[in-house]
């Protein structure tokens, strides 16, 4: 998907709510247990439910590999279940040497049809560079996490006065452009937020811990947000855990919808100042 | 596996060479194509051919990966292919948020039964922990690679003077120690070997890039080997690709037991010294 096309679905949707497809086998409810495919017809009425309240749905690939080949499978016909005119992100956090790096590119981009797929910096270009050689396709690199360990190393700063972030999207910035690459950008603070989108101006950013991880969406989306939006906000167990017995489509349609409404907000609010 | 294990059948094969399962579909020989999973039955005549000369397994996972379903089913067969007392290492490079780093940890030491898996420490100590709440399994941080982009970020010097990965190893040494933890430390430099078994005196470093990447295995032993030998040497290419023709095992067999012969001379030499 080109960037035009993702702010043409952004505009058309008043959204840039991203739905994790986090989806526990433990956790869905009873009465899908006795489906064939329990994990795939979670996804599916999930999918079906809020559909028209966001742009993206991003599985979380661990949750598929912890059931092994059945899990694979279950990914695989989710994917292909994902309307075409949704972003799909494979949350992978792979990143190896180039050879390695070009088969998960291999996987996620040709076998599976992912949009994006997120990228761990920490090998460096050659760990990097095979996921941007796919015309349309995007590189999510990790850049500042939302995570307690986001703290252990990222923040840590270097003899030229960068954090370890910092250093990592100056240099993928060499590597690729706002029109392959996207940054993870956790939200729990927003002067971080602001400092970052200077850092970036024009570049996606993937946004997670909004709700269950304690950011605002509002201070988010009033430093995040960009004139073609730049911003894809992820909820995961927020949206696709709102309830756990027959209705629980129709209560992530609700989720849904009410970050969907702020965001439409906002869009109005922010999106202009630009 | 224990640690006084895995020394333990390093003393009997006399030998700590790793042999990298990088399977690649492509490159396996013509004949074997006709086999209803030729992936497995590749790595099946090259477990049983090279047994004798080594003390691990390491699957890379994309190999895997990039095959989908069948893969992943031809990767959990290889693993319960391969004997009890051989080390089976995931070459997975996983690393995330806890809730699912404990996911990627169920898929490869509870599902399969991996005895060690590589993890990516950019996430910090959330990302690795998890890992390390498995008796009698081993967590791999990734701390110096042996690929160019190493460069990039690994050996970018702090304000207190570290460079990030020796400032991982002592993070990481706070989260798990010698008999838990192992450490990816690339062998291109014999210097480098020497300061970073300094910063790690008793741990086990799982060293890639012998032979096809250029390192001295002498120098890696040389300034490498500890009282309990504590390294692990990998090979991939330049023994499952010995030939390419019917004799494909024989040859892995003959070029893994070139590296066993070295690696007894220098057991001699070098972990006498201790």
């Amino acid at each position: 998907m080109k960037k035009s096309e993702l702010f043409s679905h952004i505009q058309s949707t008043r959204s840039y709510l991203c739905v994790g497809l986090d989806t526990d086998i433990q956790k869905i409810p009873a009465h899908l247990k006795k489906e064939k495919d329990p994990v795939f017809e979670f996804n599916k009425q999930i999918i079906d439910a809020t559909l028209e309240y966001c742009i993206a749905y991003k599985p979380n690939i661990a949750f598929y590999e912890a059931l092994g080949g059945a899990g694979w499978e279950s990914l695989q016909k989710t994917v292909e279940y994902i309307p075409k005119n949704k972003f799909k992100i494979a949350d992978a956090k792979r990143g190896d040497i180039g050879n390695t790096s070009s088969l998960y590119a291999k996987a996620f981009f040709e076998n599976m049809s992912f949009d994006a797929i997120t990228v761990a910096p920490y090998m460096g270009k050659d760990s990097v560079t095979p996921f941007l050689e796919y015309k349309n396709k995007w590189t999510i690199v990790l850049a500042h996490t939302s995570n307690q360990g986001s703290k252990d190393f990222q923040v840590v700063k270097n003899t030229s006065g960068n954090f370890l972030y910092e250093d990592v999207m100056l240099k993928s910035m060499e590597w690729g452009d706002d029109s392959n690459m996207m940054f993870v950008v956790g939200a729990t603070r927003s002067d971080k937020m602001r400092e970052i989108r200077k850092l970036a101006p024009d570049h996606f950013f993937l946004v997670p811990g909004v709700g269950a991880q304690g950011g605002s969406l509002e201070e988010v989306s009033k430093y995040g947000l960009t004139k073609s939006c730049g911003l894809i906000v992820n909820s995961s167990r927020g949206i696709i855990y709102a309830s756990n017995n027959k209705n629980f489509a129709k209560d992530a349609a609700i989720s849904a919808k009410l970050v969907q409404q702020e965001m439409d907000k906002y869009l109005d609010l922010f999106l202009a100042n630009e």
